[in-house]
């Protein structure tokens, strides 16, 4: 059956105190209503997202995306927000509608909801909670059908007393929205339409509300200040924690770890506390992970070791690497197996051929690097005249010594050595020991600095 | 009415097991009693800390401060403790006792209790809490008044299941503790002499006890040990956490953030994971802080973008500049709009002007950019004799080449163009070329280095 | 009473989803099995460890220590498994049953256990649990006495309702191992011998089954999967993070401290949030560490301060010294009393001698530093020649000028002072001012670098 989404986005959030739109307020890395969005797509392609508050901003974060965009100018209640979309939406067919700001229901419970329409039935997600207060209470008659949902401020004690209640998740047969939503009233305190009041039609109607839960409750909680969004990050990394650990990943603390994005992990990775993943990151077996390390968007292989306070950014790294601690491997860096880069070095565009070496304070930028060449303590590749960036070319087997300054653009070529302290500017020839230093002298009648006068 | 609070700050806190007074132990970056005095300051210029156990320690962290001393040599009781104020206070008026080692009960709720002091009646904090063992329970008569204060030990089983239990925290007219505390007995078991005993007095002589409850149990929790002091502090923390997110700031993760001072945050502020703030700190609208930074003393302007492992010291940080990875921002440090320093730089008294950067590994100490500068990798700003300390004077729209050194004091010109690897020494004139480094050579009859016997 | 022990390690583990048996993987920076071993070794000299899956890895493991290998080829129960051991185990004493894949049993609860046994008794380690779904009950008689182990799948309503449940852990008289193990049957449902039908055996032969309870539950708790692994890992570092507390050391959040291998901290030590502790780390009194430190194998004096994200490996730090932030100290290193190493410096093998500084961005490897001496900012020891390593020498009260080059093997002799920017190659002498940097010239007709095509 074809499904067509409506995903309520209008909202001010005014409890974010913010000058965001509550649905673009980020979550594991990634807005609110794109979290929506994106489980919306595994079933459909028909999206219809209700926009209000900040709609521009709302607009153009889609604006790559296929989607389709209603304008609630007004916000006039739920009801009123699906009633937008409705001239986009078929009259066949299924309609599930979802909400920006409830970000974490999983697709597998919305397609078990679509699963309860029928021409005779509609879906109603609905939660069972330890504390029901202020939510709407489902009601059931006699023979455990939904007769009806009570808002709490109008439940009897017996109806208190029900803790499954509704999540406002719902999936209809389209043609109910056509016809329902016209006849909804704003009669009541708020003057708003409610999308609620389709149960009672519904169950006029003789159609059925067969609902659902979700497997956890987290799945249908909103985000209306930033506390409930604190809370959902954390349930999520503690959900992506847990699958991690199932698929054969050790995490020293699985409350200590943040993936923003998509992590995928060979088995017997392990993973030290602190560590922030955002972007793709693609670990192969037996990756290492030190404490405090954020890496984004890299590619990491098999039994590579990254210590401690590393950071990593838009890389690909070999087998049997070994960077930091206090590495910064920087975008366009690709390191071959057997590479070590060490502390406080940054690389920049920076390729760097089977079991070289850069260990320690160093910047390497627009460089390449053959094999086995080592790169010497505080190296500096000065790629940039303040205007044109230039690349500097390594062979292989080449030693540049400690505390060099590679001026680009410039080659060393292989099995050139490089004394230490020297500056070079043009090319060092292979093989060769190229220097480029001053003569030291000393100054036998020297006076010692003394204390000077303010 | 005028307000008198005494402190009681002269308990060892053997369980502490520390060479240091209990109260002085650190909550949040502050002595447990500071929190206390801090907090009674609010409302009272008359404060009088009873110390005992490291006395001159107590006194000399207050030396600064209007606060009162006296002394109890001996540590006989509570009310004990009490009576050595009582020579300093007045006859009228409301007292306050409050604990040194009690530090986060609100200035709300002592508020509330001191109201309900009057020529009549006195107030009592009194909390309720799931598990009373251990705890002084509030015993009430038919009316609901307090009648008696009994101690666990001596507790009848009725007694026993009350869940209402004195905080010790105590608001009185000032004369009733000097016609009261003279008369106190230490005829028990542990020959003391004890403040609870006040209670019975006042409801011998018609005064009536009226009680208020703090709005968190922790309000009136004490530190006995280290596992109270980090519990203690963890609260703390939360609640300062929730603070933030209620003003509009978004936290990853709310048990992952420590403020040891004052964090004053814009709208929108995202702060990542595990940041320790300390001192003073401003943050503008949309200041963006990542995971693992240390940030103790500074302004930072709207809209910077603060980079996961920095540290900055007592520094005031522009609008839209951008700072680390893995940098160090130390005193002195004034960084302008759209100001780059990025990583492995460390910048101590250094002045930066609009829009220029110190990207990657330098060090600047003691000094002064102009506006649109880019100082290169590795640069060395030399400050240091040994003995004395010079400025370094950079220009608008310099370019400092890699790895350069700066040898102060020295001026590099507005306009001047650094060649790498040089070592500067005297002024280098504005828009012109200046290096100072040695021609390269290649020696191709050069034996390579093989490996030594050792 | 001899005991020896037989320790269970021949479980694949499958819900690992690992390449490694499941008794290697590490808790604390320990196997499992390791744990186990370790604990036992504290009353038993006879240890013999029932190998099966990675039998090889197992075994390599634990080349180096005095235990026994049995080899379980099939893995058909934990009778069986024991069973294995038998021909290595005395006829008299007591024989001990621990499982490899539950590491936390407490020594203290295992004496305990071994109490009970005696010609007439033995000892069975059972458990109080909140929720005994799955598990074994411990079913007793009108006289309370052990009467039987029941499994859950063959309990009834009465037995299902029992919370006290077998650990596994058993403690008997070696001979009843020899008479009984031959007996045990494999009649049942999973065609396997299980270690439980002792129990039958024992009330049949009149041998009293005496149950110990450890404190707490997590000491009988296996590891099955990688969430249990994390939580057993929580759990001890939270053991270990009171065990510090209690002793007199402050932990800023005690929930974010990780302590692999043994951490000896004296008196009024403060340890800063998200700190991981590996090897043998002893700290003197009144040592401060900051936040996301990573410390391994160290001895550091009292009163020193480690400043934030400082990583130490293998290191000797004297008194009075300040580490960081960003340091990173490497093996070999030895730090005298007031002694500075500052951000981005690198140490190896370095000997630094009292109130030495090396303060700023330098690499200091083979090196040794007389007293009183200052290494400048970005001073860079050259040890290496790409085969060789190189001693580098600098007395005391010597001034190494920033960003000088020392190309080791060389001396600088004590109050000899280097000028900024040298490379330094040969000696240099005591007391004078020594330099090696080229002379600095200006272009004045010199055209500004332009945007190049590219």
């Amino acid at each position: 059956m074809d499904v067509s989404v409506v995903v309520l986005a209008a909202g001010q959030g005014s409890r974010m105190k913010s000058s965001l739109p509550k649905v673009l307020h980020t979550l594991a890395g990634k807005p609110l209503c794109d979290h929506v969005v994106n489980t919306a797509r595994q079933f459909s392609n028909d999206i219809n997202i209700v926009v209000g508050h900040g709609a521009s901003l709302v607009e153009s974060y889609f604006a790559e995306q296929d989607v389709k965009f209603c304008t609630q100018a007004e916000q006039l209640g739920t009801g009123h927000a699906v009633a937008q979309a409705l001239p986009n939406l078929p009259k066949t067919g299924v309609v599930l509608v979802l909400y920006g700001d409830v970000p974490l229901t999983k697709a597998a419970t919305l397609k078990a909801l679509m699963e309860q329409v029928s021409d005779k039935s509609m879906g109603l997600l609905s939660v069972i909670v330890s504390d029901p207060t202020g939510y709407g209470r489902i009601v059931r008659d006699e023979n455990d059908k939904v007769s009806a949902i009570v808002e709490h401020k109008d439940a009897n004690q017996v109806q208190l007393a029900i803790n499954e209640v509704n999540s406002g998740i719902i999936a209809v047969p389209a043609w109910t929205l056509h016809e329902w939503l016209p006849k909804l009233s704003n009669n009541n305190a708020q003057g708003e339409y409610y999308l609620t009041d389709l149960i009672e039609m519904a169950v006029q109607q003789g159609i059925e509300v067969k609902t659902v839960h979700p497997d956890h409750e987290e799945e249908t909680l909103g985000v209306n200040n930033r506390m409930q969004l604190a809370q959902l990050e954390r349930w999520h990394q503690q959900q992506q924690a847990e699958a991690l650990m199932t698929e054969g990943v050790t995490l020293r603390d699985p409350l200590r770890l943040d993936i923003r994005g998509v992590l995928n992990a060979g088995q017997d990775c392990i993973i030290d506390v602190n560590c922030v993943f955002e972007g793709k990151v693609t670990l192969g077996a037996n990756v290492q992970i030190g404490p405090n390390c954020v890496i984004k968007n890299a590619t990491i292989g098999a039994g590579t070791v990254i210590e401690a306070n590393t950071v990593i950014d838009d890389a690909i790294i070999g087998e049997s690497a070994n960077i930091g601690p206090f590495a910064r491997i920087r975008p366009g860096t690709e390191m071959a197996n057997g590479t070590k880069v060490g502390n406080f070095v940054e690389t920049k565009k920076a390729k760097i051929g089977e079991g070289s070496k850069v260990n320690h304070l160093s910047y390497i930028g627009d460089t390449e690097i053959g094999e086995h060449s080592n790169v010497g303590a505080g190296t500096i590749t000065c790629n940039y005249d303040g205007v044109n960036k230039f690349k500097t070319q390594i062979g292989s087997n080449a030693f540049v010594g400690s505390n060099s300054t590679l001026v680009a653009p410039v080659v060393i070529e292989s099995g050139a050595f490089i004394g230490a302290g020297s500056v070079i500017t043009k090319t060092a020839a292979a093989d060769q020991l190229t220097v480029g230093r001053a003569r030291q002298v000393s100054l036998s009648h020297w006076q010692k600095p003394t204390k000077q006068a303010k």
